[in-house]
Formats: structure tokens, C-alpha cells, sequence
């Protein structure tokens, strides 16, 4: 494997979006290939699985299945668009990956953190990423950055007591394998964040020996 | 759990819609309400997994997928459907079930049955069958009677090498597991098979004591 696999955790609303668009630039001008995507989704298999979890009308979603269409769909990013595009040597960026299933299924839904895993070592294959940013923010701050940017989905109309769980689970996920994590202050500026991130990128900690 | 949930296993062709119906009539009969159910599907969730999983467009789409995919389709159909009728003491019976994606990911895809049993051990969350019938036929007959009938599915499409690992693995899981079955010659007529299915319920033979 000679590419570089970053993921992104951490509410929505925290700034992942912004960036990631800054971090695209930065690899680019380094005359990186890069590949920016997302989850769940990311590739055409993946993006009907996703309609499905987060189609408002699906209300009557068990948990057990909510978690399985994750690593479904996880599966298949990795299989078709993560893992060649790793192979080619080219950087990938992902908003999302497994501990998200482990957070917002496995504690927030309350089905377990190692049965979430289980099922998502399985869709993996035994890749994981190369570093993970957590973007640090309260749900209430991130909530109502949501709030001002409109339409909500299945997900996001949890209310706040989710949004806690899910916020506490990342704390909780962070102390139990720190080494898993970097963690990033996002109530910082924008172009501070983006600081931040660059400093702590393995090819810049001598960290990867694969760039 | 005061019902009883029955499950048909065996390639397609192999008459096992017939028999439902005519099982259907026998418990209405008795006075029984019964739920008459397939997989993937059985619910408007899974109905739409059902879609993406057998649609000749998913040519993409990877064997931890497709795993993924029937184990969430029938975590929703446990939850929302087969559980419900249980409880409420009807009669559930079930056109495939997990022993389906034992053979067909497990073993014919090359997952590995015991990874394939383990996502779906958390879609069930501990329901099996009271009983479990196999429709034994040779893939030959089976995919000659397909063919009659028309048009076939993504799964129907795989060529005859497919057919005969699934056949393959059915007699090796029936080997292994040898309680779990209980086996039927499906080349016999539909009267006579209807007759060898009513003496084997668990309802006449005693081994059941909630009906």
C-alpha cells in the first residue's frame, strides 16, 4: 500500500467540509492525486445504500439494520474506490469511517461497541486509516451551525439528548484507544484548524514511510 | 414466543412457492393465522435493499456487500415482521432464511461460513427457526425450471459452476449441522411432497410445545 488514507470525525457542523476542501488544495499543490470522499456513500452502490439510511420516510429502521447498512456501504467504498485508489499511491480523504459506526451505532444506538466492530472488521478487510482527525466541538455549537444551514436528514433530526451521547462516545472512544485519534480543536479559526492538521500529518511527523 | 416460524430452504425452481401455498391453506384450516414471507424483503426497508441487492445494474458490487446487504434486509424483517407474528402466536413462514447466506455468500461467494454467520448472529439477535425444510434438487433441474419461467435476477444469473457450489454447500451444511434441516425430495410430486412436509411439523411430530 502506497498511499496515504486520512478520515474525519466529528459532529456535523464541526467544519469538516471546509477542511477538507482546504486540505485537497495543499496535497494538490504538493502534485498529490487526490481522492476526496464520503460516508456513507462514496461510490454509486454506496449512494443507494445511503438514500436508504437516511431517507426521512424510513422511520420504521430497526437499529440492527441502520448498523449493517453502514457497513454495507462501507464495504463497498473500501472495495471499489478506497483501496485501488490507496494502491495507486494517491491520498485519500474520508469524511467518516469506522468510528463512527462504533460511536453512533455502537454507543449512541446503545448496540455495542465491540458487535458494531465485528461487523465492520468484516466490511473492511483489515483496513484502517493512517491517521484520524476528531474535530472537537459541543453539540450545541455544532447543532445550531446545522440549524442555520437548513434541511436536516433521518439522522440529524435526533434530538440534542443524541447528539450528546454521540459527542460523549467520541470523549469516550478517544480515551479508550488514544493512539487512534487526533484530536482538533474546531471552535479555532478556520485557517488555524487547517494549521493544526497540516502539523500533525504523518508525512509531515515522519509518522508514514509510505509518502 | 408462542408461535411457530418455519423456514424453506433450496434453490429456486425447486417448487418451494407451491408448497407455501399449499402449507398457507393447510394452517388457515387450523385456524391458524399465518404470515407468508420471503428474503431478501418482506418489509418496505427491506424491499428496498432487496432492490439494490438483486439489481443486474449492481454489477460492482462486492462479496462483503452483498453479505452486508442480505444480513440488514433481514435484520429489518426479524424486527418488524417475524418477531411481531411470533409474539403474537401466528404461524411465520419464511422463503430462505440465514442458512441461505451461509451457502450463497458463505460458501459460494468464499467468505467463510463462519464470518457470514457471525454479521448475521447480530441481524437475528438470537431467532432460529423451529424448523427448517431443504428442497433437495440438482442445480440441472433447478436452473431448467428457471429458465422456463423467464426472466431472471443478478443472483439467477450466475452461471451453472455457481449453482452447483451452492448445491454443493447446502449438502455440506446439512452434514455439518444435521438438526437444523430436515430434507425433502423435491423431485416428487407436489402432493406427495406436501404430504412428506404436514408429518414433519413440528405440530405433528411433538418436538414443538407452543402451538
Amino acid at each position: 500500500m502506497r498511499g496515504l488514507f486520512i478520515t474525519i470525525e466529528g459532529p456535523d457542523g464541526a467544519g469538516k467540509s471546509t477542511q477538507i476542501e482546504l486540505l485537497k488544495e495543499y496535497f494538490k499543490n504538493k502534485g498529490k492525486e487526490i481522492v476526496i470522499t464520503r460516508e456513507p456513500g462514496g461510490t454509486l452502490i454506496s449512494e443507494k445504500i445511503r438514500d436508504i439510511i437516511l431517507d426521512n420516510e424510513n422511520k420504521e429502521m430497526a437499529d440492527t439494520t441502520e448498523a449493517l447498512l453502514y457497513a454495507a456501504s462501507r464495504a463497498q467504498h473500501v472495495a471499489e474506490k478506497i483501496l485501488p485508489a490507496l494502491k495507486k499511491g494517491q491520498v485519500v480523504i474520508c469524511d467518516r469511517f469506522v468510528h463512527s459506526s462504533l460511536i453512533y451505532q455502537g454507543m449512541a444506538r446503545g448496540l455495542g461497541i465491540d458487535e458494531v466492530k465485528a461487523i465492520n472488521d468484516f466490511a473492511i478487510m483489515g483496513l484502517m486509516p493512517n491517521i484520524t482527525f476528531f474535530f472537537d466541538i459541543s453539540p450545541e455549537i455544532s447543532l445550531k451551525r446545522k440549524d442555520e444551514m437548513g434541511k436536516k436528514d433521518r439522522l440529524e433530526n435526533e434530538n440534542i439528548d443524541f447528539h450528546k451521547k454521540v459527542y460523549e462516545g467520541y470523549k469516550k472512544l478517544i480515551e479508550k484507544y488514544p493512539d487512534e485519534f487526533s484530536v482538533i480543536d474546531a471552535r479555532k479559526s478556520k485557517e488555524e484548524i487547517h494549521e493544526d492538521i497540516i502539523s500533525r500529518l504523518p508525512i509531515n511527523t515522519r509518522k508514514a514511510n509510505n509518502l
